[in-house]
């Protein structure tokens, strides 16, 4: 979900090679090595900008597969074709017919965006495409009718292809707060789906979701330790609808590729949202099966380093996303819509202090580059005050030095108007004072001018 | 729904009277009596804007009449007081009790805009009755009293008297994004009313309306084309809570008198509606009795020609409207919510295409009218960016003889200054710079002066 | 929930001081007695500005223990740590354990407000106090663990702390309209603690609240009169959760102190919900309950001079409240919804008359202070009227006088003319036009320069 308004860098590794610059004389062989290991991993990690350039010029449907591609990680917040491809790798071990959905889905969510005329860098950035991916992946997943049930992919095409509607027109209202839609149209349509065939519907039904109505039965002395420790994985599969463990592996080397920023994030929002589970006295099964670990992972990934700088209060985050099971009581399914208004609440939030700096949306990258480009943005103000205190401190030197220099003068002048005054008089008095009139006259004239033209402005700029 | 600030013409059917003007040799006793039919149609379809203009001088109940009726065609986006005039006869013929209640509910919600001091513009133009017609008609509908309980005009006025103040306060929230408020004062309204009072309720009982259980019987073998057929003008109906056939065909007539635009959609809406109903296995009851129709009906007219001007992307829309049943299953009647929230999605949408043009919201009148003003729109963009090719042809033209008269000035120039250089130098040359001199010194102090106001103005600005 | 940025005024009671030194010559005994009496009383009523600002200079503790007051008072929208002290006797004289709990998030939502560096004008008026109370204390309301289930302290300070966070969220939408945030917070973390964990949890049980599903049994005889006129006090006490008829009177006088306008709409508030219980026919004891009054108290507040000046339309909105019990039938409990819900929607009301005058959020006070210095506005803006008129008038007469004097002018002239007409002409004739031709070079000039620099003034204001 990250913003593709950026400038290209050929550097993404930029503090390496500033490092391979400062120091030339060092064992230049080893450094050489590093430095062209570290140019080859920048080719595929990040957002793989150089590959999105050269991509420009390739055949359309090629174009498409790797706007697909990143459409299918932007779910993630990661734009890198990469980390799309080995995703779908995770899917298909979980499931052919779930991974084909998602396939149709993206796909689709992206002709629609094309159709609609959206914006070409969006779409190029998999922004139009995560949506429909989720859509596609959790209509399969809710669905009762089976795997292969061929009809379910009209549902999924329609539905898909209205994600680049309700993205844009709730981009139209989030947009007045400088607000992402994260996985809104997502949450909205598939609840919409659901909501309106049901589980007991003959063409397309819902498997059946209820309001807990007993208590459930939780013998603290049951705990599994290795289910709880796989619930980890499992809450990062969680975020596409996949309760396989080694799919959730196989997502966080993805995400490891594009950014081991974000991965970590996702790691450690996955085992804070098991904890809080185990806190509200959560139903093992629930926290085995990964449902208290996906909407903390997408919103650690999203507050902690993607939309704000990374610094402290990412930790002040991971711990609110104990709201993740607000609306499985509902006896609606979850979808993210926890994550998305946390998430949202977070980013409206405005604080006094400057540690916590939401970066614009328009600057949105990946973890590493808003990093370093808010190192920037600090430096440059450090360095900005430390000249413009500079600057203050010569003026005041200037100022003194000029008070001395006009109090000796004073001085002087006093001591020769006690010796000479009369001549003075005489000599400079008179013409001193035929110029001044000359001067006033102008002066006043010029100024009255001046007055009238500015009262016009004012005018004008009333007007 | 109509906005009311556009300046009332008198020649509602202005591409015919042109026709008239334009070709005067023609068999003009066919073209006078085409003309004088269209000029007399003129005055009771449209937004009839002579006879709005007619009444402004007559006695005051008179025009409160007027704002009534105008106000019940509004909820079909009709600015019309014969359609209202209809629509209110196909109420009779469905129910008096329920007629009644409409015309109480648009009586008192007009006169609270006005005890309010709303827009009298927009109260003219019946944009505060439509409302009030609604919640009249619907809390009749869903009462479990039976007819004639008089007790339940209370609710009903009040209820009604509250439409403006939830209009003005939505207005103020939806105006930022130059959006309407649709129906959702009536859908916020009733709403509340039926849950602040249930089923369960000694004064105001509501009828019982509890989530599908089970799965319905549906046979494909038992359907009834007949009905099936009859559920289109039922879906219109619908729009005002009624099931008779007949009521929805005189409904049809009266949309047809205003905007023949409006009356199709409003067809192809009910339509759509009914098909969508039956691709997700919707019970056949609900189908016959237009509970899939009417959120189309009203989605299809808003999108296709009212607040868009009327392009392919209808079809787009009326497909949308699936989601009609959305609330069905909360155990909560749907209104028109679904119409309301997707009608909103689809007019924040923003594209690329010109070919999908949201009028500004004080532009919007009829179809009709919002066509021709889009088209003509469209030929003077076309005129304007002929004219601009046009002068920029001249330029280039222009500049091209320019460079052609100066190169041959300088080689002019050229050649006569190896003949006579002296004199030139001589004669010109010192008086030149002569006046160049005191130039310059009267520029260096023109644009010294100008310099200091532009500081001014500049500071003045910032301050 | 006032607004704090106001300056800090010496004298609250104004007007009755200016009496004091407009009637010198009065039985001064008396007066100069009443006058001390007034000074003692604006000590400890209104918002007790003189203590606030000697606060500012106190140990950080003692500082901190006046924020957590006023934040108790700001529920009720009064900005006074004496009225707070009292509501914490009246919660002490409920419940122990509720009073705890209540302390406990007052004082975790100020601290988290002062942790985030909110506004600290704000965070001193209580406004990020207000909040956490309702939150500590309706968690233990709701809590089905008992009295002194020390385990509660915990999602109790975490909720707390979520507090400023969803405020300032919130802040950041509404203030595009100037609206307050009320108690959405509350009511959004009370929900989202109570759906997360539900009836059946092992750690933090809630108590079962059901949708009603028969008839209740009502029987007009046998209604308690007692018991009914009681309701009013005791819902007052259900703002803060509290049935103890007692603990309502105490608040009442509490509200008292700070405002007598606020105490009269409070109770004027909880009889309309009374009342409004009775007509829509709730069961008997619900309204004993106060659960028909609390939210009528607190939007009858808002609008009856604290956000709006007071004047007509109170009794307007004090019906509207008949919404209040809108969320009990969904199983959930009401919070303050309804309230917010319904004074954000009077708030966002726009209209005609200027009867209806809605302060701006910057200048909102306490109602005496906002009636006066609303009547303060009237009163000056009636000054620059009739000054305005007198201006005018004067203009009228001058321009009439002047008229009549180049009348006289010119007839003279002309009478002057035919008498000596080549005298005038070699006289003033040629003078006239050499200064002319003089002044318009110069005009011509000055003109030419002010369009220049004008032109590149709106260069740069365009720029």
């Amino acid at each position: 979900m990250a913003h593709p308004d950026h400038a290209p860098e050929n550097d993404p590794s930029g503090l390496d090679t500033k490092d391979g610059q400062g120091q030339p004389a060092g064992p230049s062989a080893l450094r050489r090595a590093r430095s062209s290991f570290l140019k080859g991993v920048s080719y595929f990690s990040g957002d793989m900008a150089v590959f999105a350039k050269w991509m420009e010029k390739q055949f359309f449907l090629l174009q498409l597969l790797d706007w697909v591609l990143r459409g299918a990680a932007q779910v993630m917040f990661v734009n890198n074709p990469l980390s799309g491809l080995i995703i779908f790798a995770g899917l298909i071990l979980q499931n052919y017919w779930w991974a084909l959905n998602g396939f149709v889905g993206t796909l689709f969510a992206t002709i629609s965006a094309l159709i609609l005329q959206q914006n070409r860098g969006a779409i190029a950035a998999g922004l139009y495409g995560y949506n429909g991916i989720l859509v596609g992946l959790l209509m399969a997943v809710f669905s009762n009718a089976g795997n292969w049930y061929w009809w379910l992919l009209l549902p999924n095409i329609f539905m898909s292809m209205m994600c680049p509607i309700v993205s844009s027109a709730l981009a139209s209202i989030n947009s007045r707060w400088d607000l992402p839609v994260f996985t809104l149209p997502f949450n909205i349509l598939v609840c919409l789906h659901m909501v309106a065939t049901g589980h007991y519907n003959h063409h397309f039904p819902q498997v059946l979701i209820q309001p807990r109505s007993e208590l459930p039965n939780i013998t603290w002395a049951e705990i599994d330790v290795a289910k709880l420790f796989m619930s980890v994985p499992v809450g990062i599969g969680q975020v596409y609808g996949c309760d396989n463990p080694w799919t959730g592996g196989i997502f966080i080397i993805s995400l490891f590729i594009s950014s081991p920023i974000t991965c970590a994030h996702a790691v450690l929002g996955s085992a804070v949202g098991m904890v809080s589970g185990l806190a509200l006295s959560a139903p093992f099964g629930d926290i085995y099966f990964g449902l208290w670990g996906y909407n903390c992972v997408l919103a650690c990934i999203a507050i902690g380093g993607m939309f704000y700088a990374l610094t402290w209060q990412v930790h002040l985050l991971a711990i609110t996303c104990a709201i993740a099971n607000i609306m499985s009581t509902f006896g609606l399914p979850a979808c993210t819509w926890p994550f998305c208004l946390s998430a949202l609440t977070f980013l409206l939030l405005t604080t006094g202090t400057k540690r916590i700096f939401k970066l614009p949306l328009a600057k949105v990258a990946y973890p590493e580059k808003n990093l370093t480009s808010y190192w920037k943005l600090k430096k440059q103000e450090k360095a900005e005050k430390a000249e413009k205190e500079r600057k203050e401190r010569e003026e005041q030197q200037k100022a003194v030095e000029e008070e001395i220099f006009i109090n000796k003068t004073e001085q002087l002048r006093l001591e020769e108007g006690k010796a000479g005054s009369e001549t003075a008089e005489d000599k400079n008095g008179n013409i001193l004072f035929e110029r001044t009139a000359e001067m006033e006259e102008c002066i006043i004239k010029d100024e009255k001018m001046r007055d009238d033209i500015l009262t016009e402005v004012v005018l004008h700029d009333n007007a």
